[in-house]
């Protein structure tokens, strides 16, 4: 008999792409427009070294050892400072728990709210990272079309009321995959539609601090303070390698959360919630933000004008405000796994619109990452995928 | 309608004790032997802060960018070289996988073999964060009773033949909470009843680098290859608050294991894998290892000493060879809760048992840690816990 009899969610968990994108991107010679990374070389390396310097000069053992669930509270208070001056909506370090980044946010959501066979909504396309964490709690995944003007208010509407998923999932600032950014008419419709529905809104912020204009847009969470969570990071302000996120929640909610964190892990990586707060504190992170989004905002332009000047008649895409991604729409009898596969074989990596589409569909999309190449890699790259669209078309 | 319509997992789930323990463990004036910490005043700071520096200068962009889920290649190289040294056993790093601290190897080991209703086996008493992350997964735990010689082996077989659970978790070296270590014919039994059961054994290895005669034991792992995981940590011999453990498993369980550990947070963090593999290339782990382990062997034969010495007739107590806790058992009719309550009124903190018999159980035993408190604080703990008992009495 053999030891390995797997529990039936992992039998239906969709294959990962995520790791064969590292590795894809990692490959000599390849421009990869296919990851999620942030430029590694706006990361401010010399700050958060001095920052280490002087958390464990000061405070190294505490730093060092074990720590509570819920996060360091100077960094809690930190981010909840924020919310207010930023956003203008009410939050404490009581209202906020540490995790390893917002991925982990995605993980004890499914955890605390899905049965198998709960309904859970999300956009179509939808971030892969929330379909690989859900489906392992076997819900029913219900996707809403995502268009220039946000999710398909009627398809959302009708969501809610057929189905009353435990939760919708959707990130209104900069999507993932997709670069769209809801209009704020979207948002406040809908809280109209959830305001007491029983369906919770789960807002991912990732990108929220990435805007090319360097102006806010106020999250669906403050119209609607206790039907929505807020999560958001600083792998994409601050580093990616510190795994730190949190989420802001309301009370019933960040209790069961706080209960599950615990059995998760006991607690995030506390040396770097210790540094980083250190860091926080003696930066203007404003500063440090308005810089990376200005020059995301350049490489997002270069790469649409690229795509309008070298792409073939046909081919559609969206107009990121913000974030790290754009999506582009092939051609009818284009293939993005054909594209794909070429691609790499000319030394350019996309990535498929396929695994986005929870419920089917994407076979004509591609997702580009315009974050972490430069100017001159851009150009050389889309060259290359110019050539190879045009082979296919 | 309200929006916190929580899955039925979250309704099952025992309330938390960890938390907790760390607020009672912080009271001013309380000597705690309650909580389940490393003394940091044994941490190497110094040697940590300069393989920080050195990481940060040299490589820090690596190490603050995003990584993979599988962990710090050579950091796993490091662990695997350790194995193949101190205990024997066959290990390379494609064998293992890093986590955040041996707490995720108990949610993800849940996660990829648990459906609801199947039987997991463990000792009783048994690890309370086990018992936590296990219960979220909604099985049926079933427990062995934990004595001097190990489990129980006729009510080991049994368990085996009669309930065949996914998997039995247990801590042959120095048992949290009992401080039992198994002897070698009862580890050397467990693999034969377990070969070609289908019952796979999860082996947690949090303690097996401090017992006090610096002697390793051979892991169940040794005698049964392909039916054992193991499960360790850097928590205990280097620093907790970095949260880097790891799960060493045959390839079909560590390919689920990724794929659930990528879904749960997309990888660890990567600043300390890197900066624990530089501080590690640099030590003498063993030396620390040898003098950390001397010194909680002196604390734990205080403990012991005053234990027989002041404590009522009718109090037994078990004999740790290494670890970091003992446990108390209270003569019939005392209370453990009682002491618990009776302690922290008079400036001493212990941990009832009952939290740690998922089968019932448990009301006349006491955890006590010995690693965090130096020999003044025990002797003047004990002398209080030996006030509190005989008034019970």
């Amino acid at each position: 008999m053999t030891y390995y009899r797997f529990a039936d969610r992992m039998i239906h968990a969709p294959a990962s792409f995520i790791d064969e994108l590292f590795r894809v991107s990692g490959e000599p010679g390849v421009i990869s427009f296919a990851g999620g990374l942030p430029d590694a070389a706006l990361i401010d390396r010399d700050g958060i070294a001095r920052a280490a310097g002087a958390v464990m000069e000061e405070e190294g053992r505490c730093a060092l050892q074990y720590s509570t669930t819920d996060g360091y509270r100077p960094l809690r208070e930190y981010i909840a400072a924020r919310y207010r001056r930023r956003l203008g909506i009410a939050a404490e370090a009581d209202d906020i728990q540490i995790v390893n980044g917002s991925q982990q946010c995605l993980d004890l959501m499914a955890k605390i709210f899905l049965n198998p066979g709960d309904a859970v909504g999300m956009e179509r396309p939808g971030y892969l990272g929330a379909i690989e964490a859900f489906s392992l709690y076997e819900p029913e995944i219900c996707t809403v079309p995502l268009g220039d003007r946000g999710p398909d208010m009627e398809a959302f509407g009708a969501l809610i009321h057929n189905r009353a998923p435990k939760f919708f999932y959707g990130i209104p600032n900069s999507q993932n995959p997709s670069g769209i950014t809801y209009p704020d008419d979207a948002r406040r419709e809908i809280a109209r539609l959830l305001d007491g529905s029983g369906t919770l809104f789960y807002e991912d912020d990732a990108f929220g601090e990435l805007f090319f204009d360097g102006t806010p847009r106020p999250p669906v969470k403050k119209y609607l303070p206790d039907g929505a969570v807020l999560s958001g990071s600083f792998s994409k302000i601050v580093a990616p390698g510190m795994r730190i996120g949190w989420i802001l929640a309301p009370p019933p909610v960040l209790q069961q959360f706080n209960a599950a964190k615990q059995a998760a892990d006991l607690h995030s990586n506390f040396l770097c919630q210790v540094v980083l707060h250190h860091y926080l504190s003696d930066t203007d992170l404003d500063a440090h933000v308005r810089r990376v989004s200005r020059i995301y905002g350049e490489r997002c332009r270069t790469m649409c004008d690229l795509i309008d000047d070298r792409l073939p008649a046909g081919v559609a895409r969206t107009t990121p405000e913000g974030g790290m991604f754009l999506m582009v729409f092939l051609p009818p009898g284009v293939s993005s796994m054909d594209i794909f596969r070429e691609g790499v074989r000319h030394g350019v990596a996309v990535l498929p619109g396929v695994p986005f589409y929870a419920g089917g569909g994407g076979e004509h999309a591609i997702r580009l990452n315009f974050s972490n190449a430069d100017e001159t890699n851009i150009v050389e790259g889309m060259e290359r995928l110019a050539r190879v669209v045009r082979g296919c078309v």
